[in-house]
């Protein structure tokens, strides 16, 4: 059991859950909880570290997958993100995907692009809300927060092992590869209109800016058409992640 | 210039922040920075307090209302809730409404209903988004989270001054109320379905349950229809400020 968050392995745990470059450089992120745990696929499990008392009340869990290491309650509180972990966390393995496994045999796919996107549980729940809305990927810009982050990763209920997504540094050129596949790009836009008008079943992508800013003049640029979702009393905008769940499920709407 | 928070006045400010008893108590709240400072009726501020540099860089502000006092920035950060205050924070009186005040000449209103809410952000959320759709007022059990939290207020951005509400102790009669007046209560619940099919023109209310347990039975059990929003992959549930956005931008989309 280990004892002590001095030893090497926690030391290199705790990097993990701070550092976004430290999980890029080793492939590596941690998910926490029995929720996340279950969710996993097992293939990608790196390691699993459990304390003995949830251990001895879950032993169904880890049939299929032995914990690595067993480490002590003071431990897992000094590693764990959440005020009161649950007793179970785990080093998971990235899944990269490129923008052309996500245009691969989508007919009419349905993406959001993001651009810098910046708070945590905004990107969750995009991820979760855009899996329920039957969005086939999600497509952002290198400056948006990191997906692993782990307020991102217990924000999306899982739904970040079954979404795919990317990131891209040339966000403007990526957005002209969806032109090419005749997906209809739609900017999200205080200076746009008639979003209840327009048809979305055919493919399409939805951008969404940055929480404070809103799109970037050169990406909205690219957009076909500039929407506004309508907004009633004195609300000048609204939140990134409620105007993206807006529109991608106004599509699901049309599509159903 | 108050120099310390042991000043009385001072530790009361930090009461005001911390304890929703103490907020009832006095009927006063704490809003901070420049934009909920603009949007704050007049009338209904109680004493304003700012730090000297940001007075200097915004006199224009107070020339309706002059500051109460000065704050040092030191005790101006001890008394925030935000990580770097602005300069200017005011304690603010409660406005009270009453049911019988959210029905008077609303002819075919939109209200939300929430059962028993415990994230702030949540609910700062829906007073947001539900005045973008349109709301008429929302009506809380005495369970839910308080409304005057710093952490609500600030996410409301401003809707909280404009958004009708209350608590009630008795939700079960106050859905009576809406009953007697053909108000259609729609339950958000899992075993719901057809929430595209259903017209939401006339009058209606939409039920939203807490985050871990949805709607009570005894709740649910006196909606006219039980409606769910469609999801598609894994996904179990939405958030209920993601399922309360989509319900009321149904109704408004309908009603445009």
């Amino acid at each position: 059991m280990i004892t002590s968050v001095s030893n090497k392995q926690m030391k290199n745990l705790m990097k993990l859950q701070k550092s976004s470059r430290t999980r890029r450089e080793q492939g590596l992120f941690i998910i926490e909880g029995i929720r996340m745990f279950e969710e996993v696929p097992k293939d990608r499990l790196d390691q699993v570290y459990v304390t003995e008392a949830f251990y001895e009340k879950n032993r169904g869990l880890f049939e299929k997958r032995r914990p690595d290491a067993f480490l002590a309650e003071n431990v897992m509180e000094k590693i764990s993100e959440t005020k009161t972990p649950q007793g179970v966390l785990a080093t998971v393995k990235m899944q990269e995907y490129e923008v052309a496994d996500l245009l691969k045999e989508n007919q009419d796919p349905l993406f959001l692009v993001l651009e810098n996107l910046q708070d945590p549980g905004n990107l969750g729940t995009i991820l979760r809300t855009g899996e329920g809305a039957g969005v086939d990927g999600i497509i952002m810009s290198r400056d948006t927060v990191d997906i692993y982050n782990p307020k991102v990763v217990r924000s999306t209920m899982g739904a970040l092992f079954r979404m795919p997504f990317c990131y891209v540094a040339d966000l403007e050129g990526t957005i002209g590869q969806l032109k090419e596949r005749n997906i209809r790009i739609y900017a999200a836009h205080l200076e746009g209109d008639g979003f209840y008008e327009k048809d979305y079943r055919s493919g399409c992508a939805f951008l969404i800016g940055n929480e404070g800013n809103g799109l970037s003049d050169s990406i909205t640029s690219l957009a076909d058409e500039k929407i506004r979702i309508p907004m009633k009393g004195k609300v000048e905008s609204l939140n990134a992640a409620i105007a993206a769940t807006l529109m991608v499920y106004e599509a699901l709407r049309q599509r159903l």
